[in-house]
């Protein structure tokens, strides 16, 4: 991992790269990050969403996630 | 998907198209985006209830949408 | 639907008409729109709750509903 | 219904009456509105719980209610 | 009841009586009202869990309760 | 109990002092009350997580509380 | 324990150390505390995501995790 001072700093640098977005309402969106705010909203591209194990369920396309349902954001190794 | 600055951008260019919102309330709802405002509260036009699989479940027709109970919104492709 | 500004347009034009309001407790409350502010606290009088397959439960007559606790509010058409 | 112009005069005009107050934790509290204020905090006097059926499970007497816990007020007809 | 203009002042003529609180984890704590501020955080003392039924569950003694998961406060009449 | 005039006074003579914590994720901490802000965030050192009959689960060390997950706090005696 | 003054402390004295963290979602996350703000977000990198036995179930690398949606963080000793 770079060097990071802000949590914020690990989304900057995962833009353009695929994420792995997890919700309260416990869904797992899989997609591109195109935009995130200082709330945590966020827009994915190229979205799908996955059940626990991984298996794709559902093909979304771009998507926008509300900040506060969101619980973490993993880019992608 | 167009170049896409901030995450309010989808939600803009998405007006007056078709999106499907996802709320806290496990409820999906498809319709035409015709306003919302930066609570993310949303006005749809011709929305409808689906159910987890897709299937219409009621007509509801215009609808406003509190914006804190919005997990997802996800334009047509 | 009439021009749409912002989302509570919709609810203004709303005013003195029957409504749908759901709650996040999962309660289908239907009245007529008296009243709402910035934090969509409404009143309603008339009202009465459903459940979900629409049948009346209970006669409530004027209600105060807390805006948090709002999902969805839909005009009858 | 006497002329309504903001939600919280249907809370003005019933001090002093029965009204019936919902809560998150899905009680039901049945008493005279003494006093309330902009969080919609309340405190209620001869109140009593009831179940979903309308039935008295416990006098409380004096309570004050969070405004943050209250779903709808109605007040008695 | 004395006369109470807001809701405040029922908890302020409860101090140093005993009162039951019930919390969002749907415990109810029956204790002597020592504190309480604008949040509605409340210091009890001589604190007891009780369940549903009123029996005792658990002695306490002295208990800070976070005002955000206080649903209600009845003073003991 | 000496005077407490705030809620927090009861924190604050509980420093250094063991505490229970309970979370609203129905988890009892307890552990020796090193620091907390406002916000009731806190630290304990020598933490413990306990089942509702007290028994010890897990030992957990220094441990961050956030203060919006807690309910309880109670000093032992 | 160190001297903590303030509950932040404890986190700034974990950075670049292992930490655990559970969230309200009820997941427990290990990894190296890289950064975090007033908020409590977080950024971890090496994370992997253990049941409440402890076991491993999930490599996640790199993670953002939104502050709101923390328990608690405890400093592997």
């Amino acid at each position: 991992m770079e060097n990071i001072e802000r949590p914020l700093d690990l989304l900057n640098s995962a833009k353009g790269k695929r994420v792995l977005v997890e919700t309260k309402a416990k869904k797992q969106i899989m997609g591109i990050l195109r935009a995130f705010d200082i709330h945590i909203n966020m827009v994915l591209s190229d979205a799908e969403e996955r059940n626990e194990e991984g298996q794709v369920q559902r093909k979304i396309g771009d998507v926008f996630i509300r900040g506060d349902m969101i619980v973490l954001v993993a880019p992608s190794p």
